[in-house]
């Protein structure tokens, strides 16, 4: 095992590397930097995946001699790693790449324009290669296995598809009831309780101070500025995050940072014995989700927890809050509002929005929707289920940059992890009983201990399957979910 | 050429990426990270020092055709450092790099305990390997002429002693002389005019504005804070300073500012065509000093310089400065003291300090001192050429970490590019008449563009002595530098 711990470790320390410089490049980067900096972590990410395809592995998962549990996992899933990288051709590695270059500028220039015919073409060509991309890495029913499968790994489409239309047949008439109804909570509060001044200073303390209090260790950890937030490791003991404020909107920062600090204490509260191995990371991005949606939205968006720190926002924030009730907080971050834009859509209708993705994405890998009938089809859907119709395509099926970047089967990990942050809460709270207690006295150190025993510490070794299965007895559902906005949007 | 190019790209993109994590580490990485980080930055270096070595290296050269004077010039200067990294076993490397390890610790706690004796068999080590370093590097005259070259390459032990030897005959004298003249400009200065309060920020904005006026091209640099200020190069377009402000002394803050600026404009400088290859940096530690040097003190400390920037250093710090004229400013940061510590020394007693530690270096490996004599050597010689002889050793042979480092070779580069830069000053006023006019005026585009021509666009593609005798006519000498100080301190 020795051996090939140590070829891990490079091949990891690459690969961290690349994500310093990746962190860099967004938060304190001068714009000269650009160019030489994206060549300097192709060259990373490059060496990283040579190493790990080179036969130089092979020969040291064959010699590796497992004792434990954990070697078993880290030969088994070192070895998938290895199977997955090595069966796309290079050639096809680099005709994505290229495709994707002139997709993301085409992309730009239509939804600048609002002309889908200018992508229409590149996003032709970007499904051909997904397909090509899918007979690569092999699937067992249909192409969208493969692709879903590197994001997700284990999931299978029948599966999500299945689940996905339980949720909607619930969801879409919910959500017209609760749109209807001028008594539900999602529709009583004033909306300008956050929009309104919140300064910069006070916006990035408070929402550094409920990360800190929710566990997200700053001694491994720390908060940047940038554009677009994210989270991301450099080892189990440097997780960071970032957070883009706006002033004149408290959501957008405030959740943005409770998002990312719950991504981030995933990653801090992996094995410290998987340090330096593939292992040492969220077992899947819908896993990964369900850690950020959960601090977010069942944790941060509830009224225990609006109890708990209305005081501190009062004074954190004098001039917007002075006069504003936790039962008005929590009504006003919780506000359901149909609308076109996914990224600014609330939390009831945010999963209609990944489905009427995920439904396309498969449709054009399936070959059951032309390219030029995209738009369509996604205004159809946007109006039956949601009781609106996007006027152009630029708030349509242009509005986001995924497709421009080949990532097909991406999208349907945001909602498996709202399902799964529902899934584990439920089954949190058979453990923890007094869990909405804890939050409304500001103690969450239960829930940390939980998420780290149940899911934080086997970074890859479980599956997301299989810790939904050990916690919840259940593989991907929707019902919890649905119990929990049923719960929260009825009035 | 194209196969060579393309190799030296990936090791000097490995290269940068371990610079970007060790100014990571330096100025924003939380304390958690420190052990995973080190173990990064040595994967990376290793890697790149296993490439340089490698038979592709080889390969590489033997079949580059190069087809005009860069191209001779990358083959041979590669070549060398082939040789330089591959003469070295990797055994004496791991001896030296334990040796270090223990050595720096023995050193930090024989500092704090000011016992030399703790710390005088790591440095026996130190020594002893140094020596073995030497003979497997090679050398002409003496083994201290290997260590010299990896930081000074082809300068000669020989000349450097006999440079020391004029500039010493000279400066004990006059320092002598000055810190007796009540009436020398560099003793007649208040010294509280730069002790006071100088706020953070304002200090941060009056240091950056100066760096910008000199050239520093914020677009492909920055600045930020760190507890020990440095420059770094992640490309050419990305070349960073960090800086310590400290509110209650004005000099350490702004001047390290433009120090590090001087370096960094030197690497901003470099000739866009070396990118990606080894021969974009500074060609020596000596010329590096030299430009960081020029611009702190033959500028930053000039007359004209405070002429200019007076009226605004005054609107920066109303506090401290509102009734400084520019001639007392002048003065005030020209003071001259003669002191134990060489980090704190003024510009006139500097390179005593260092020349001491070249003469013990030197008379270390050659034999001539005992290690157990060598506080009452330094003792001796700071008595006789600074007339004040340390209390303790703490404050004298153990107040510096370099040796503790294994970094004998090291110091003579400060004082080397001291006298450097008096030399590509007086060669720049021949070709620049009126520079202390444009100083006076704010105009340094004039200076810069001289050192761009003449030092920077070349890389290491010319050695410091090669740049020397093309502008100066002349390889080192001390009389350039002796010329200032005697113009600058004589009443």
């Amino acid at each position: 095992m020795h051996e090939l711990r140590n070829h891990l470790a490079r091949i990891t320390d690459i690969n961290h590397a690349a994500a310093v410089l990746e962190w860099d490049q967004e938060t304190y980067m001068p714009e000269g930097g650009a160019a030489s900096r994206a060549r300097q972590v192709a060259t990373l990410r490059t060496l990283a995946h040579e190493l790990l395809t080179s036969r130089e592995t092979e020969r040291a998962l064959d010699a590796a001699r497992p004792e434990t549990d954990m070697d078993d996992d880290l030969v088994r899933i070192v070895r998938r790693d290895v199977k997955k990288a090595t069966r796309v051709p290079s050639e096809l590695v680099n005709a994505m790449s290229e495709a994707q270059g002139h997709a993301k500028g085409a992309w730009q220039k239509a939804r600048a324009t609002n002309t889908f015919r200018t992508f229409a073409p590149h996003l032709e060509r970007i499904v051909d290669l997904s397909l090509e991309h899918a007979e690569a890495l092999g699937y067992e029913d249909e192409p969208y296995d493969a692709l879903l499968d590197i994001h997700e790994p284990d999931m299978k489409t029948r599966d999500v598809s299945a689940t996905f239309a339980a949720l909607k047949k619930e969801l879409v008439p919910f959500v017209r009831d609760v749109a209807q109804d001028a008594a539900s909570p999602g529709k009583t509060a004033p909306i300008d309780i956050v929009h309104g001044h919140f300064p910069h200073q006070a916006q990035w303390e408070f929402g550094l101070r409920v990360a800190r209090d929710f566990g997200y260790d700053l001694t491994r950890g720390r908060q940047d500025h940038s554009a677009h937030p994210f989270s991301t490791t450099f080892s189990i003991d440097d997780v960071r995050i970032t957070t883009r404020i706006d002033e004149s909107f408290f959501n957008p920062g405030f959740f943005g940072t409770l998002h990312e600090a719950g991504h981030a204490m995933y990653e801090q509260g992996i094995d410290p014995a998987l340090e330096r191995t593939p292992l040492a990371d969220g077992t899947s991005l819908g896993m990964h989700e369900s850690q950020s949606r959960m601090w977010e939205n069942q944790v941060g968006r509830s009224l225990p927890f609006w109890e708990h720190y209305m005081p501190a926002a009062r004074e954190a924030f004098p001039g917007a809050l002075a006069d504003v009730s936790a039962e008005m907080m929590y009504r006003a971050v919780n506000r359901v509002e149909p609308s076109l834009i996914r990224v600014e859509a609330d939390e009831l209708t945010y999963n209609l929005h990944i489905m009427l993705r995920f439904e396309l994405e498969r449709a054009m890998l399936a070959g059951d929707v032309a390219i030029g009938d995209l738009p369509s089809a996604w205004n159809d859907r946007m109006e039956s289920w949601l009781g609106i119709r996007p006027g152009t395509d630029a708030e349509g099926v242009l509005q986001d940059i995924h497709w421009s970047l080949g990532a097909l089967g991406y999208f349907p990990t945001y909602a498996l992890g709202n399902l799964m942050s529902a899934q584990l809460f439920e089954a949190m709270h058979r453990d923890v009983p007094d869990r909405d207690v804890h939050i409304r006295n500001g103690e969450f150190a239960p829930i940390l201990a939980w998420l780290r025993r149940n899911v934080h510490v086997w970074g890859r070794r479980r599956s997301a399957v299989e810790i939904l299965e050990a916690t919840c007895g259940t593989g991907l559902v929707a019902a919890p979910w649905i119990r929990y906005v049923k719960a929260k949007y009825t009035s």
